[in-house]
């Protein structure tokens, strides 16, 4: 009966969100992590490459299963569907719980945190993998470099909240960095995907018209940003009556926001930038509003309901056996990987944002988890054919440990600063 | 690149909740109607069947444009993913919004117009759809008598509501019989879904065997309901304290209660129950708890942001073409159910429930809209292929047209029911 696989559809999805729960639960509870770290952890338990090959049936398990195809063209995958639709959610509540006001301040530092945590990564990634794989192209130095430039918005915005520093001057400027460096990550994607195409055929590189498009890539993000920026910023009041006016009365103004999120965050893929680029700034202009309040309280369900399933479903793509055959690289990366972004990072946030040396800690480790774009930018690479199974591994690896590692290294500095604050809030008293 | 298709999905989403919340919002605005009108409307407009065809590029259209192609084994359809997620989180909060503990008492004149508003209709269904399509297979007639059964609760209390009337005499009677009209409908669903299953692979049609399959699946249906009920009844202090308890502190008891309903959302289908079904006792049993305004409270908005996209993708799979082809059927049913409605709960109302004629009358005609549950219902026939496109434009056009019609019938007798009461306020003064 062909009910049978939405009857199974409905099954997975609760089974995924329930594992992320209850593991994300003990996570928070018990071992005092951040919860998304136990729904990463759910996801590499239930996958189908680990427990979830014993328990659920093939029916079940070719809906994830397929994780490595997922990337070929044409493949249309209902659980990264489900997961777009959750990553959104979370950005726009992201965008939507920042101070912009704060955020405009920020400016500057944000984008010398992003640009410092972007060149040592990517040097650290091309030299390393140049060194230990010298009869790889060229194209795979590069694309492994690039994996090693993003840092995960969604992953950082969650272990922020969830520690309640995403409203500090540290988490509006690891914010700040993250979605400046999550447009660079993709004009660096862009422009390793045409360098690889080019050499792949074997033509000549013409640099120029390389240098071009990334140029423009990077004006039209920006321009976008600032754009929806300024828009919250000065046009808040017009918003509120405009936009939001017409739905107060049955009280659906919320949801109508995250509609208009949604339309944004596919708006912004017409000019290259990823969609989450766009939910996050959607949730930014509506944070400028007077309704910002109300607009939380009926998005912040939703996105509780969601994201869980994101971040499972990103640890359950994971396959154990592809991880080993690279783990030196694998190990190296993830290691030069937390150095690049925090020293990148640490030195624009404490010589130009002038943070004090705890803060701008936080600022650099709060940049190192890798997660989603990190996997976005391996799995454009391995599709290319620019990097193997090995490769794609590894960056796979890369992605997950930097994220599993952020809340122990970022801990003892987090709780510095609650003492600091303590301390300056005693003195004011 | 191959992300494009994922873009383009956003849109698609995007853009139907847009469009249902715009319209949904007119209809209850401009023309006081309930929104669930107005989605349905922006379905028809938005259809790839309608103006859709003209304004969405091809491979959206492919998104939606499946429908009918669908339903063939094997196939997976993203748009009903959704969607099926999205009506068992209609249902769930339904049933959490049910005052479970007057639902008890009201039970017996409640449970005696919810059966003679199921008879008549079913009968009527049934035996104009077979002297119209007498080439139809029994699975079909079966449906169109299924369609005609249900009793929207949402809808109904929504017009009772603006009229003043849900604490009445007659207000609470039409409750309890929506709602037992509800299950009862769904247990016809399940049925119909398990005899159209039999005749669907050339099975002959055994009906000793369907009505033992019947009697089965209803003391299922009421057993799975009664427990569940009872289980939040009885032991909500114990649901609270063990189900709910350990996800308070994280704040996400809401959320759990919601996957909850999905895993027994699933759990009913291994007894050949339709999902909603589980969604909406698993709702029951929660309301039950203590925490129920707080579950209300963060679901509720989950279910205000999905379920439009429930109603309007239902309308974007009419094809008007389809409609014109059925319209005679459309017609004459929407007449029937009109009337099977009226007389079958009048009759208890007035002869068992001792209401006046006028009062009867108002339970009868409560009773009349069919809504989303007509809908689900004709969703789900449409989906397991008993009925094609004409049939299932005919149910949704009874849907539509029975609740157009409703708060205009009513009219006279509310007009009529303030003057009795004004009479018997002046007489007792």
């Amino acid at each position: 009966m062909e009910l049978e696989v939405y009857y199974k559809f409905i099954l997975t999805f609760a089974l995924i969100l329930l594992a992320a729960r209850v593991v994300g639960e003990f996570f928070e509870r018990y071992l005092k992590q951040p919860a998304v770290l136990g729904e990463l952890i759910a996801g590499l338990i239930i996958s189908p490459f680990a427990l979830g090959g014993l328990f659920f049936d093939d029916s079940i398990i070719l809906n994830f299963g397929t994780v490595h195809d997922v990337f070929g063209v044409g493949e249309f995958h209902v659980m990264e569907v489900i997961s777009e639709i959750a990553v959104i959610a979370l950005l726009f509540v992201a965008g939507l719980e920042t101070d912009v006001r704060s955020f405009a301040k920020q400016g500057i530092t944000g984008a010398l945190v992003a640009f410092g945590g972007v060149i040592l990564p990517f040097l650290f990634g091309f030299v390393v993998t140049w060194l230990i794989y010298p009869d790889e192209d060229i194209s795979a130095w590069l694309f492994m470099g690039a994996t090693l430039t993003a840092t995960s918005i969604g992953i950082t915005v969650r272990i922020l909240m969830e520690m309640g520093k995403l409203q500090t001057k540290e988490g509006t400027t690891i914010l700040v960095g993250a979605v400046i460096d999550d447009i660079i990550g993709i004009v660096i994607l862009s422009v390793v995907i045409s360098i690889s195409a080019v050499t792949k055929v074997g033509g000549d590189l013409d640099m120029g018209h390389v240098a071009i498009d990334a140029f423009r890539i990077t004006i039209i993000g920006f321009a976008v940003w600032f754009a929806l920026l300024i828009a919250g910023l000065k046009f808040h009041k017009q918003i509120s009556k405009y936009v939001l006016g017409p739905f107060k009365r049955s009280g659906t103004a919320p949801i109508f926001a995250l509609i208009i999120g949604f339309l944004i965050a596919w708006a912004v893929t017409q000019f290259d930038l990823h969609p989450v680029v766009g939910a996050y700034v959607a949730g930014l202009m509506f944070a400028a509003c007077a309704e910002k309040e109300e607009l939380l309280e009926q998005t912040r369900p939703i996105m509780l309901f969601l994201a869980p399933f994101f971040f499972c479903y990103l640890g359950m793509q994971v396959d154990l056996a592809d991880l080993k055959a690279g783990i030196w690289l694998a190990l190296i990366l993830t290691i030069l990987a937390v150095i690049g972004k925090l020293v990148g990072c640490y030195i624009p946030a404490r010589f130009q944002g002038k943070l004090s040396h705890n803060s701008a800690m936080i600022v650099g480790l709060g940049m190192v988890p890798r997660g989603e774009v990190g996997l976005i930018i391996a799995g454009a690479g391995l599709l290319s054919g620019a990097i193997g199974g090995t490769l794609f591994g590894a960056a796979v690896f890369v992605s997950l440990a930097t994220t599993f590692v952020t809340p122990t290294l970022l801990k003892p500095f987090l709780k510095k600063h609650d003492d600091e604050e303590r301390r300056l809030a005693a003195g004011d008293g």
